[in-house]
């Protein structure tokens, strides 16, 4: 049975080839060291939830993606009760209050694993993607601290992955929602007001006050005012000097508080002035947050938007249980950062395998020696490839080397064993050296790593 | 919404404890590790595939899960077309058939993926499981050497693993079929013959015989020959002598031909006498095996069966194009290896944290010599974790750190502010050091590793 080729990928599924896969593969590396640096340990959960889970906790049922068997077993029903998770932070409540009792707390974890969100296929939008999340739960209190630890995460992070400078923009969920209180909303108008604030940067100041005007009963001048106070460029001092200044009622000067001792704590991680802001703007869609929020831009590339975003809430497991479990968390959306970047050049790709050396195979006699010279490169640590096929020309051999990136080619024909010495070919010098044997895993030691 | 906490986990999904998670995590970290080191590149295909390609390639339709979304969108029908995948085969043939002019080959890929399968949940059978899977796929053909270089590639990876010896079992499926060609059986009945000599160890020799009649019209003296054949237990030595002895037409000579020269080969790679045997009794299910097939048993665990098998097939993407693209792999199984091995208290978890050490929070006021601490040890590439709540008792820390597992916990209270000294807990020695502040980091770098 023949499958037209065409019609077997799948659309919004994205797809790397090996090349492309290396750069990602690179990226999942540096976070899985940079999480574990700071002690968060791994977990991983099924990729089902039960459906009644996911669409307590807020789920987009036309975007989630239920599972059924092909065929029926038995006469019984080929449905199953379980459906994809969307993101981490639903299996991560399901998870704390499934094992909670052998969890120890405050319980620091790292997830990365592919999410699934049945979207409309858009330009940098998938449907399959890695989500790389932090979290840190306590049981009772979560010390601010633990706040001010995720931006330091995130720009250490950042620091490694070499993409320019960040913004990691900081914002507390209490000062806004203070703020509005005076004007006695219910909290889903708060809500829909966040909602609105949230889409400031991509709608023009017009549109803002007309879908403004739309959820909030409040005169032009107050809505002047809040747009002022929410939306006005300034410095981060500049805008906790105005926070502190004024008073809207307690939940206000709670969450002005919370962001200033966030801050101090950021600054005593090493997080520096200019890769981080006050955005009295943010507000971040999910409505579980209650404290501090953050956003991370890429300055040279803010068309990508936020790609490391997260915050505080109270209760991550509310709906699993009486006990109030108070969290913070990060999530780092890998897949689109990495493939955008490769798509917009801006990151490169290297080479097409991870080996750096490749054994090419001169003489059918010799490849006994050849085993042996890969065998002995490995057990250094050095990913080798020895090319099987000897009866395949060395002209042959020397365009699979440069095709596929290796870095050095080793050449041993009847020639260098005569002289009892190893080629070595440098593929991006040019250059050709004989090294003695006795000396070659020295020399291949002394080689750059880059 | 209350959702009851016991009824949310998934019957067949493994969910690991963060110190069961540590364990599978070292083991896919070494197994990527080896593939690498083996110039084996990195791939992933997407969770699904379309439906019509997993079932066209022998999936089992009451085993696949498809997915349809919880709530149609726009009144279009929930199905979709696709479900996930059962191996990491089949996504394979599909990519290479879809991007064979972007790739270079011979291709060597990894990938390490979980994999769904709707079984009956019964003790070590899961529906979701990681296949770590490698293959090397040729345009023209592909050296027997590749066939050689698996078993090498295994014994390696498992002495990297140290759950004692394994023993790698050879076969090759042209001896069995060339074996039993003057019957003139069916290709059906052959492959009949097949699943029936795969029962061999789990069932009687008297079963056996009745299932061997049962499929093959053979008298009783050829049955008993044609076991004598498969089953008598021999060295390989033994076999291979036995096997070259006799013939039974050309398949048959090439089958013992590709053995000895994959045998050798092997020993050439470095693998031990001791670490494989010939078995012309293993025939491993899919029937797209066509050459080379294996089986690694683990020596002192029998009962897990083959943790990594694999062979050599003619023609990787036969229903995706008219091109041949012979290949050869093996998959482990690491989900249930790990976890059975775990279960069985074969594999110990060590800790609840990766990070190795605590640095205790005894005065608020020292907090920001906390935090330099932390950040300190991890530009070391330390993990660390900084407990962030100055206002908890030393014993409640300390009992944090036995319970996670840390290694060494760092202890600076006033005293130790005033001696610029700094703290060092040994929590398994016991023992307590207090070092000058400026050797404490050359202290901590010669500390054990372990």
């Amino acid at each position: 049975m023949y499958v037209n080729e065409k019609s077997t990928q799948i659309s919004g599924f994205p797809e790397l080839l090996p090349e492309e896969q290396l750069v990602l593969e690179k990226f999942l590396q540096i976070t899985r060291e940079q999480y574990t640096l700071y002690g968060f340990t791994p977990i991983e959960t099924p990729a089902v939830e039960k459906k009644s889970v996911l669409i307590s906790k807020g789920g987009n049922e036309k975007e989630i993606y239920a599972l059924s068997r092909l065929k029926a077993q038995n006469g019984q029903s080929p449905d199953t009760d379980m459906a994809l998770h969307f993101d981490l932070t639903v299996p991560l409540a399901r998870y704390v209050a499934t094992h909670k009792d052998d969890l120890i707390f405050p319980f620091r974890r790292y997830q990365i694993q592919k999410v699934w969100r049945g979207e409309r296929p858009q330009a940098g939008r998938y449907r399959e993607f890695y989500q790389c999340d932090i979290d840190i739960i306590a049981r009772g209190i979560l010390p601010l601290m633990a706040d001010a630890e995720m931006p330091a995460i995130i720009y250490s992070l950042f620091e490694r992955f070499s993409l320019g400078p960040i913004c990691i923009r900081i914002n507390n969920r209490k000062i806004v929602t203070g703020y509005f209180e005076r004007y006695n909303f219910s909290p889903f108008q708060i809500q829909e007001i966040l909602r609105v604030i949230d889409k400031a940067e991509k709608i023009s100041q017009q549109e803002l006050l007309e879908e403004f005007t739309k959820v909030a009963n409040l005169s032009q001048e107050d809505i002047s005012l809040a747009m002022q106070f929410l939306l006005e460029q300034r410095s981060s001092e500049e805008t906790l000097e105005m926070l502190k200044k004024q008073s809207f009622g307690d939940l206000y000067e709670q969450g002005v508080k919370e962001l200033e001792t966030v801050i101090e704590g950021m600054k005593l991680l090493g997080v520096p002035q200019d890769a981080f802001a006050i955005d009295l703007s943010i507000a971040r869609g999910l409505d579980y947050y209650t404290g501090t929020i953050y956003e991370t831009l890429l300055v040279k590339h803010p068309d990508l938007g936020s790609v490391c975003s997260g915050g505080r809430y109270d209760d991550l497991t509310n709906c699993f249980g009486e006990e109030k479990l108070p969290g913070v968390g990060i999530s780092l959306g890998l897949t689109r950062l990495v493939v955008t970047l490769l798509r917009k050049g801006v990151l490169q790709t290297v080479s097409k395998t991870p080996a750096r050396i490749l054994v090419s195979a001169m003489s059918s006699d010799l490849l006994p020696l050849y085993l042996r010279i890969g065998n002995d490169l490995r057990k250094l640590g050095m990913a080798t490839e020895v090319f099987l096929d000897p009866t395949q020309s060395l002209k042959v051999q020397m365009k699979y080397a440069d095709k596929k990136g290796f870095r050095f080619v080793i050449l041993v024909g009847e020639q260098e064993r005569e002289r009892n010495v190893i080629g070595i070919k440098d593929m991006i010098s040019g250059e050709d050296v004989s090294i003695p044997e006795e000396t070659f895993l020295d020399y291949i030691i002394s080689l750059p790593q880059e």
